[in-house]
C-alpha cells in the first residue's frame, strides 16, 4: 500500500505531554506521507489543569477520541488506577483506529498507559526523550519504556548512548533533539500585554514588562508525602528576593495535592507580597515565561533541558532532576530555604548563559516526522546481548 | 520495628506462575522472619484453565484475596485490557495489605499488571526470572519489568549479566537459579497411576506406565493470527510416531483460542489415534509429566528450563524461545512438520541428556526467602550509566 | 436542525441481543429520518459464542465501534464486572458518537451497562422489552432499567400496563410488540439443507429433514450453583424420547461454565444417542429451529415469545421463566427428569398450537422506527405518583 | 449458625452519604446480633471533599476497604464512568467481606455502584431513602435501586407508599424515618466556637455567636452547563441581605466543577463581603450549621429533611428538589436573584417554624438495625403486579 499514508497516532495526556509533541504533530500534520491520529485524555481535559485540549484546538488539531482516565486523588494509588484505566480505554481506541504507529513521550504514568497500550495490540511504538536519568521513579519507568519501544527519538547524545547501552538495536534509534525545542526556535519569545495576564491567575497580576522569578515544583512520587515541606522551602527561599515572583501550579502527579495545598497556604499568608499564582498556559507562552525570567527555581525539566537553549540560569532544587544531564545554565541545591535564596542570587547575579544544544536545535519535529515516514517497523525486538 | 516479620505479597495469576513460585512460597512461608501474603487471580480462579486456586489450597497456602480480572477474548485487546483491569485491581488489594516487598514472575501481562501496581504503589518489587531472553514481546515485557523492579533473583549467570549490563546496581541482583527447579529436586518425579488420568482430560486416557511424547505449544502474540497453522504443523508432525502423546492446553495469552480450536478440530479428525489432551496439572504432576516423557515437542519454556534440568530429550518449536539459553537436551525445528517428525525421532533415538545445572539447582526458594529477609528494600533506584 | 436524521445508537452485546433488535436495526437504517449507530461488543466478538459479529457485518450492519468488555469467569463477581467494564467503555463510545437516543434492550448485565452508561451521560434511552416478568435476577435488571428509561417500546399489553404501574408516563410507553417476532414473520422459516450442519456443532450431524426436539436451558444467576444438575435432570429427562436432540450452549451468565460442563459431560457419556450440539446459530435459523421443532424444552424466553407466534408446543423447565406472560403453546416442568419426560411426551402428542400475536405481529421494529423519528426525548422524568 | 452475628456491610462514599448513615452504622455496631463492615471510597477519601474518612476514624469506625474509584471530571461521562469503577472494585471487597446484607444510601452514582455489585453478587441490598422524589436524574436512579434491593427503609410514609406501588413486596419495605434525623436529635445542636471555624475554610472567617444565611447549591446533572450561572443567581440574591453568609462546596456531581468556579470567581470579586466558604463539615456540625441558621438557600435535600425536624426557615432553589415532599419551613424559588432574595428575606422575618417529623423522629438507625437483626434476606423478588 505504497500509496496511502502512515497513520501515526499520538496521545496527548497532559500540559507537559503536549509542550513536547507540539511540533512533531506539527510536522506529521504536514507530512503528505503521515497522517496524524489524535487523542487527548486524562490531565489534559481537565479544568483544573487548564484545559489543555481547548489550547489543541486552538493550534488547529482536532483529536479522535477525547478519553477521561484519570482517578482522582493524586496519589500513588490513583496514579496506579491512572495507568490501568488508560490502558483499557486506549486500547480500544487503537483498535479502532488502527494507527501504524504510536508515539508516546517521556516517562510519567500515562505514557506507560499508552506504551503498554500500543506494544501489546502489537503496534510499533515510537519513544521520544528516551534514555534520559532524572532522580525520579520517572526513572524507572522511562526505562521501562524503552523496552517495550520499537524506535527511540533520543533527544541528547547521553541518552541515544544510554539506549543503546540497555540493549537495543542501533537501528531503532535516531538522535533527533527534543521537540520541545522546536518550540523555542519557532517563536519570538516575547511575552504579551500585562492584559493578557489579567485574569489568568490568582495573586499579585503578573507584570511581563519587569523582571521576575519563575518557580515550578512538582512533588517527586519516591518521596511521597515530603511535597509541601519541599516547595514551602522553595517559596520561602525566594520570598525575600526583591523581584516578582510567577509560581506554577505543579503536574496532577501523586503527592501534587499536597503541593498545591502549601502554596495555598503560602499565598494565604503572605497575600501583601509580589506572587502571581498561575495554573497553566499554552506551550508557548510557558516557553517565553522560561526564556525571560531572571532565574528559573524548582525542579521542572524544561528548566534543564528548554533552559540549556534559552540560556536562562537555573537552581534546581532536589533529587527529582538529579543525574539529568544539563547545560551551564544550572546550578543545584537542596531543600533548605537558605541554599535556595543564596544560589538563586548567585544566579540572577550571573545573568543569561550562552545558548547550548544538548537537547536539540528546533528541528527534532521534522526530524522525525521524515524518519517515521520510512522507518522500518518491526514489532518483533531482540536485546542486543 | 526489627521484631515484625517482613510481609512478602507474592501473586499467583495462571498455572505458570504458580509452578515457578510455589516453592518460594513454602519458603517465605517457613522463614520466621518473613510473612506471606497471597493473592490468587486472573486466569489461576478459572475452570477453563483448571482451577489453579485449588491446587494452592491444597498446597496450604489460603490466598488473602482472589480477584477475577481477566478480560475475555484472548486476543491482543484482551491482554492489554487485563493488564489494565489487573492494575486497578491490585492497586487496591496492594493498599488494603500493605506488604514489605511483592514478588512477580517471569514476563506476561499479570506480571505486569503485579509490576506497574506495585512500583507505583512505591513497593520494592522483586522479580524472578529476569534478564532471560526468548523470541516474543515477552522478551520486551521482561525486560521493561527489570527497569521497574528493585531486587533481581537471576535464574542463570547469562541472565544475571543481562540485568546488570541493563544498567541495574549490582547489589540489586542475586544469582539464585529459577525455584521451578525446586520442584523437580523435592519431587520423586514418578507419575500417579493410571486412575489419576482417568478424567483428568479428554481422548485416549493417559498411560502413566509407558513410554510417551508430551507436546505443549503456545500460541506466540508477535505472530497473532498464526497459531492454529503452527500447532497444526506439530500435531501433525508427531502424529505418525509410534507413541502415545499426551497433549497439554496452551496459556490464555492472545491467540491461544485458535490453538485450542486447531486442537479441537485435531482431536475431533483424529479420534482413533492414541493421543490425551489435557488442561491442567498441579506443578508436580507437570514435572513428572517432563520427566518422564521420551520426548517434549512445543514452546513451553518449561522443557529448556526443566528439561535441562532432568535432562530430557526436547524439540523446541518456532520463534517464541529463539535465542534463549538452554542446555544440550535442546534441538529447535521451524513450524514444519516434516522438519518436526525428523527431529523429534532423532531425540528419542538419543534418549536421556546428563542433568545440567543452568538455571538452578533446586534450592532457588530457600535462596531467594534469605536474601528477602534481609535485602536492602529502597525505592529509589539509578542507571549505573 | 430539522434536516438531519436522528442518531439512534444500538448496543449489540450477545446472541440474544441480536436476534431481538435485529429488525428494529434494519427499520432504523431504512428510515431516511434515523441514522443507524452500531456498537458490538462483550460475548457478541468471541468465538466461544459464535462470534455474533460476523452474522451483523453478513447481515449488512458495519459497528461504529467493537468493544471486549466481558471479565472472564462466567460467575456473579465478573457479571458484575463486566458491568462496570460495559459502562466506562460505553461511556466513552457514545461521548464519541453522540447519539440522538440509545436502544436497550431486555434485562441482561450489557443491558444494564448500556442503560447506566447512556442515562448517565444525558442521553435518552429506548427501552424495549421491558415491564415483562420472570422468575430470575432479571427481573429485577429490567425493571431497573425501566425506571432509568426515557421511552418503553412494550412486546405485549400486560407489560405496557406494569410499565404504566410503575410510574411512567403514559406518553413514554407505546406497544409495539417485539421485534424478535419480525424475523419469524419475514422469514420462511424453511431450515437448510443438512450440510450447513455438517461442520456447525459436535455429536450427531443435525438432519433438518426429521422431526426433532430442541433443547436450551440457560444457568439461573439467584440459584448460582445448581446449573450443572438442573440442565443434566433435563437431559436425562428427554434421552430416552425416541426423537433426536439438538442442544444449544447457554447464554454467558453467572453459572453458564456449569452447565456447559454438564453438557459436555452428558455428550462424553453418551456419544451414541442421536443429540446433536451447537454454539448458535444466526437469528433466522435459529427462529427456524424453534418453528419445526415437534417440543421446545429448557428455560428459553424465546420458547415462550417466539414459540407463541409460532405455536411451537414447548415445555418451560424451573423458575426462570416463572410468572412470565405466556400462549397455549407452554406447559411448566419442575427440575425432574421424570416431570420432564411427562410433559414432553404429552406436547409432542399435542403438536402444534395456533398462532398467537401476545407479544406482537411482526411490525414492531418499523413500529418503533417510525415512533422514534419524532417521539420526543426529554431526559426530565418524574414518577407519575 | 444462629449463634454467628450478621454481617452488615456499609458504603460510604461521600460527605452525604455518611451523614445518613452514621447513626445507622452506631446501631449495627453496637447491636450484638450484628457485625458492622465497612467500605469508605470515592470522594469521602478526598482532601477536595474533606477527607470524610479522617472524620468516620474520629467516630471510632474503622474502615474494612479504602478504595478510590472516582475518575476526575466531574462532568457527565466521568460520574459514568466513576459508577462502572465502583462496581469493579465493590465487588471485589464484597467477595472478600462476603457480608449477609449491603446498605446503600439514597439516589447517587456511588449509590448505584453499590446497588449493582451487590445484587449482582447475590447479597441482600437494603436502601435507605428509597421511594422518594426530588427533580433530577437522582430521581430515576433512586427507583431504579429501589428495584434492584430487597429491603427498602423508607423515611416518609408517602415514600413507603410509593414503593409498594411500585411492585415491592409489603413485607420488603419498613417505615423507619430517615438516619439522618438521629444525628439532630442525638446533639445539642450547639455550634463550637470560633476558633473552631478559624482554619476551616476561606473569606472572612466564621461567626457562630451571631445570625447568619447557611448556603448550599449543587449542580443538577439534568441541566448540565448551567451550574455556574445557577449559583451565580443565588450568591446575588443573598449578596445584600444584611447577615454573614456561609457558603458550603458542592458535591462532586457532573457540574461541580462549574458551581464551585462560580464560587471562586464570586469570592475573588466580593472579597470584601461577610462570606465564609467551606469545603466540609462533619455531620454534627452540619446540622448545627443549618440548625442555627435563620435562612437556609439553595437546593440541599438535607435543608428539606433536616429542616423540617429542625423548623429552620429554607428557600429551596430550582428543580433539584421539585416535587419533594417537604414540611411548611420550605418555600420555592427560582434560579433567579430577584426571586431568591424576596423569598429570603420573607423567610428570616417568618423566623423558626414547628418540628414535623416527615422524615422520622430520631430513632431510624436503631429501628433499622433491630429489623436487620431478623429481617428475611431473600433475594429472589417478584414483582407484586
Amino acid at each position: 500500500m505504497s500509496g496511502m499514508p502512515r497513520k501515526v497516532c499520538v496521545v496527548v495526556a497532559s500540559r507537559a505531554n503536549y509542550a513536547r509533541v507540539k511540533y512533531l504533530m506539527k510536522a506529521i500534520q504536514e507530512s503528505p506521507k503521515l497522517e496524524l491520529q489524535l487523542i487527548v485524555g486524562a490531565s489534559a481535559l481537565l479544568y483544573k489543569y487548564g484545559r489543555v485540549i481547548d489550547v489543541v484546538r486552538q493550534d488547529g488539531f482536532e483529536p479522535n477520541f477525547q478519553i477521561n482516565y484519570l482517578v482522582e486523588g493524586e496519589n500513588l494509588i490513583t496514579q496506579a488506577k491512572s495507568t490501568g484505566m488508560g490502558i483499557i480505554e486506549l486500547s480500544t481506541a487503537f483498535d479502532t483506529l488502527r494507527p501504524d504507529a504510536v508515539i508516546t513521550v517521556a516517562d510519567r504514568f500515562e505514557t506507560m498507559a499508552t506504551a503498554i497500550a500500543a506494544s501489546y495490540l502489537n503496534i510499533p511504538l515510537a519513544h521520544v526523550q528516551g534514555g534520559e536519568i532524572s532522580g525520579n521513579i520517572d526513572d524507572s519507568v522511562r526505562h521501562a519504556i524503552t523496552k517495550l519501544s520499537h524506535l527511540h527519538y533520543a533527544s541528547s547524545e547521553k541518552s541515544a548512548e544510554r539506549i543503546l547501552k540497555m540493549g537495543e538495536d542501533a537501528w531503532r534509534v535516531k538522535l533527533t533533539g527534543c521537540p520541545s525545542i522546536d518550540i523555542l526556535a519557532n517563536s519570538d519569545l516575547a511575552l504579551p500585554p500585562q492584559e493578557y495576564f489579567q485574569d489568568k491567575g490568582t495573586g499579585r497580576v503578573f507584570d511581563p514588562a519587569g523582571p521576575y522569578l519563575l518557580v515550578l515544583q512538582h512533588p517527586v512520587t519516591t518521596s511521597f508525602g515530603e511535597g509541601a515541606q519541599q516547595i514551602t522551602e522553595t517559596l520561602q527561599g525566594v520570598k525575600d528576593i526583591a523581584l516578582p515572583k510567577a509560581v506554577l501550579w505543579p503536574n496532577p502527579d501523586a503527592g501534587s495535592d499536597d503541593v498545591a495545598k502549601a502554596i495555598r497556604e503560602f499565598q494565604n499568608d503572605h497575600r501583601d507580597l509580589p506572587f502571581s499564582y498561575h495554573i497553566n498556559f499554552p506551550p508557548e507562552i510557558f516557553a517565553s515565561m522560561i526564556a525571560n525570567a531572571r532565574c528559573v527555581v524548582g525542579n521542572s525539566s524544561s528548566f534543564i533541558r528548554e533552559g540549556a537553549f534559552l540560556g536562562t540560569p537555573a537552581v534546581i532544587i532536589g533529587d527529582r532532576q538529579h543525574g539529568r544531564e544539563h547545560g551551564k545554565n544550572v546550578v543545584h541545591a537542596g531543600y533548605d530555604r537558605g541554599d535556595i535564596r543564596t544560589k538563586t542570587l548567585a544566579q540572577i547575579e550571573h545573568g543569561r548563559y550562552e545558548s547550548e544544544h544538548i537537547f536539540g536545535d528546533g528541528t527534532a519535529g521534522k526530524k522525525i516526522a521524515v524518519h517515521l515516514e520510512t522507518a522500518e517497523l518491526r514489532i518483533k525486538k531482540r536485546c542486543t546481548y
